[in-house]
């Protein structure tokens, strides 16, 4: 294995497939990058089983050489110094070999790096997958997706299906749910072509996480390809794999409201700083649990307490106040990271409540795409 | 005690005095911050026993007010708390005031706050300092003088007073000089109307870097005040106080080098870049030990070696070689330390030896008010 590359190239799909290596990972070889040479280019993979990023360099773009291959191979590199190596060169060629079975050479300027590779053939193959269950949507829609729902996730492994965010098909919308039993995040995405033979299931949270690093701002299509056991999105440049969890997600329609007694309309940007602030004395506790109360003339009051440190009230103006009078507790994390989720700066909010001790929804006013969902705390 | 404050001027005073606050102090008063109401203005003070930083907002400033003094007195609170929720406040007007006790209230706009404060008669009191032995430097050079040698005090506490900087003052001279034994620094300052009372003392080296974050990059004079016990470090806002170290310093006069074998001249960031290659793979090793050997044609070879990890070797042009061959391996940390703190970017540095075992120096070539001392490693 023999070839020359800009290092800049190399740095850019470097740090594209070293986001699935885990320091963690019990299986040593996955502290390692695979790099396979063929005649058309180079391919990247790294992977912590499971999850797994490859990307392709091709040796030619546009007209333009990128990488010069003079002979074809593969092998593993760890991963950490690699990486680290390449971005210290002291020019934009690199040259990189391997002989005597794994001994690689790392050549730029007078600089010559010698390092012990592992053999490419014990690295682990990827799941095949089916191009049948296939869509696509923009890279931007589908960051903002994750953002509205995978913050939801359970963190503890108590129930592992509900650490994930489960995608439901449904005629020609995407759902995807994330509930961790407290609270429960829903987004609704209308899209053309969604396959028919797949029709639920549940990406690990940690996934979306590292998939949302890799995506652009862009409303560039990524391609999303589904099978029983994985799913891949698919970029330009990148291949992003994920093993799906199982067991049934639970489910969740029938625990959202549709009756509510007290309707309040407000700015969501005022509400979350309110309650921010709260938040101060609140997290001190135990549960940082704020309390909301409906006053007279379109307003309601913020407060927490907290024994030893002390405790905050603050009144807000509120457009509107529906029904009944209310006074509840919940939790002043869950509140603020679904008002972010919404993303409510600046925009009318409306917050359906159906009594003290039920979940309450909160959504912007014109649009019921996203829905976030919290169970209040009982205090006393 | 009762004041109204602008929320800002409030913050960047917090901002100084909180990098004194330390949440690992064994002492509880003080995780709080001090706060002072004269007829004047407002004095916040924060320490952690070794180090204390007070800062004076006056109550009016060229002609604007910027406090309004309803009610004189002082209180301690909760630093971590009170800095948040100054940060969080919905206006820029903040009134404070305590009552019954230490109840303290701090209201902006609809937010109240109740905190319960501590008594700040309990607050140690700082000691006094003569102002007899003064003398002024500008910040920036300040600065300087503290990033060229307070990286090479000792981390460990087996000599204590290794973990300071020795400041030394003879004649018309600032001389600071740190060491762990394995390498030292010195850099070297003029100065007019320097004190002659006092002539050495050893400022622990984390008061330093803490001083240094404080400073401003200007040539603005700070003016410095040394006891045998503390040193007080003023500049227009900021009294910084920190405690001094007991215990001789060593004299490190004798152990610098005068006379060589080895003269080398090169380019300090080409010499800084190569080191850091090779300690790519060093530094997997225990020592992070790198080797050094002269070639002919003005080239020196740079070069390191793992077992289990690989190796790298370069060779660098230097401007010039006099004097005899050498081969030398020596800490690949210390070596970048020392060329980062002569700043020889792009700049030509000479490196002294006097053979492959005993210690070498580095310095600009025009200029030894900054020298670097290494002690070598013997890899054989």
């Amino acid at each position: 294995m023999k070839f020359e590359i800009m290092r800049d190239r190399l740095l850019d799909g470097l740090n594209d497939v070293t986001k699935a290596i885990s320091s963690k990972t019990t299986i040593p070889i996955l502290t390692g990058i695979k790099i396979d040479v063929t005649d058309n280019g180079v391919l990247l993979t790294g992977s912590d089983a499971d999850i797994t990023i490859q990307t392709f360099i091709p040796a030619e773009e546009n007209g333009d050489q990128i990488i010069n291959i003079i002979e074809t191979g593969s092998i593993v590199l760890q991963a950490r110094m690699f990486n680290e190596i390449v971005r210290k060169l002291p020019t934009n060629d690199v040259e990189i070999e391997v002989e005597n079975e794994f001994q690689t050479h790392i050549r730029s300027g007078k600089t010559e790096f010698h390092l012990i590779g592992s053999d490419a053939s014990e690295y682990p193959l990827l799941p095949k997958i089916d191009d049948e269950n296939k869509f696509e949507i923009p890279a931007d829609l589908l960051k903002a997706v994750i953002r509205e729902t995978v913050f939801a996730v359970a963190t503890s492994e108590s129930r592992p299906v509900l650490t994930g965010v489960n995608w439901i098909i449904e005629n020609d919308e995407l759902i995807c749910v994330a509930t961790d039993s407290h609270r429960l995040a829903r987004r609704k995405v209308k899209l053309e072509n969604l396959p028919t033979d797949v029709d639920s299931i549940v990406i690990p949270g940690k996934s979306l996480n590292e998939l949302n690093k890799i995506l652009d701002e862009t409303s560039n299509p990524v391609q999303i390809i589904m099978s029983n056991q994985q799913i891949l999105f698919k970029t330009d440049h990148v291949l992003f794999f994920s093993r799906l969890l199982e067991g049934n997600y639970p489910d969740t329609s029938r625990l959202i409201p549709t009756e509510f007694k007290t309707n309040i309309t407000l700015d969501g940007k005022t509400l979350l700083q309110a309650i921010d602030r709260a938040s101060l004395v609140a997290r001190e506790d135990r549960n940082n649990v704020v309390r909301f109360e409906t006053l007279e003339d379109n307003a309601v009051k913020i407060s927490s307490n907290s024994p030893e440190i002390g405790k905050v009230e603050e009144q807000i103006p509120v457009h509107s106040i529906d029904g009944d009078e209310l006074v509840i507790s919940f939790s002043a994390k869950y509140m603020m990271e679904a008002l972010k989720a919404i993303d409510g700066q600046g925009q009318e909010v409306i917050v359906q409540f159906t009594g003290a001790m039920r979940p309450f929804i909160l959504r912007q006013v014109n649009d019921d795409s996203i829905l976030q969902l919290i169970l209040p705390v009982r205090t006393y």
